[in-house]
């Protein structure tokens, strides 16, 4: 099944590279990533344009493919123990989201709504063991980009667990 | 400075790849290693022993290398907010920890004491960084394990911030 089917295609990231350049350029994360590199990551992943108000990843469903937010931006949402949505993150251009499923395989952990016209690269869980055996260098690095990334979100949980601590991560 | 000056340096972990390898294989996460893959990884590590009651890790302390425990067991414990040493978890031999500072280069998330005479391999930012650059498609895959749990472990700290959401990492 294509992915996005209710959504505009805007084809191979391979046609947005300027653009993509353009917004992971200001990325520190992505400050050892040339211009040739990526042009080589555009070719794993594929671009889609979106309305107001689109469910780019939903709680609870399938799904093992990041998102990487072109323009535009969206809300985080995540259901309360009671079941209602709350929002909990604003992101906006350079953001990835989604990389848990990429990684595990299992369901989202919370929804991401946009909230203007937003364009998006996604890059799948297929595309990335393609990358893993055509570019393995370009691959590792991006890994390492997702690890800090991962790195700094379970710093940011660890904090917020202090006040529980017994039950911290490590 | 060498690492762990005070404790027995068992050497290269190239000479310890069939105690690793029986480590790892019984690991789910690392079930796409060959022998050679493992003694590849052996040839980026350095293996060390230390008697009961040493600390692997400090908490608060610099350091950007990861541990991979061969034999025994450690105690995980974080001071809570009003200073006080807790512990937060057990860990034996095929377990990781440090990867967080392995990443982000930054202070120790929490201690690691050994609970009794224990082995471990260590993996330097270094040593990453020349795994990258030498054998890059091991490398992605090492990452790709780390990844998996660091994912799982950012799962597990945001189901214990459920009950505080609008707290929650995503």
């Amino acid at each position: 099944m294509p992915l996005f089917p209710e959504l505009e295609n805007l084809g191979a990231a391979m046609d947005f590279i300027d653009g993509i350049y353009e917004v992971v350029e200001h990325i520190p994360l992505f400050g050892g990533f040339s211009y040739p590199d990526i042009e080589r990551l555009s070719a794993y992943m594929e671009c889609f344009g979106a309305p107001a108000g689109t469910a780019l990843l939903e709680e609870g469903q399938d799904g093992d493919w990041l998102i990487l937010l072109l323009t535009g931006s969206i809300e985080v949402v995540k259901k309360d123990e009671q079941g209602v949505a709350r929002p909990i993150a604003i992101a906006g251009p350079g953001s990835t989201v989604g990389e848990m499923s990429l990684i595990d395989g299992r369901k989202r952990n919370a929804s991401c709504i946009t909230l203007e016209p937003t364009d998006f690269a996604v890059l799948t869980r297929s595309a990335l063991n393609s990358m893993l055996a055509g570019h393995s260098d370009l691959c590792a690095r991006l890994l390492l980009v997702l690890l800090t990334e991962m790195t700094s979100r379970l710093r940011a949980a660890n904090e917020r667990l202090m006040p529980h601590i017994g039950i911290a991560a490590v």
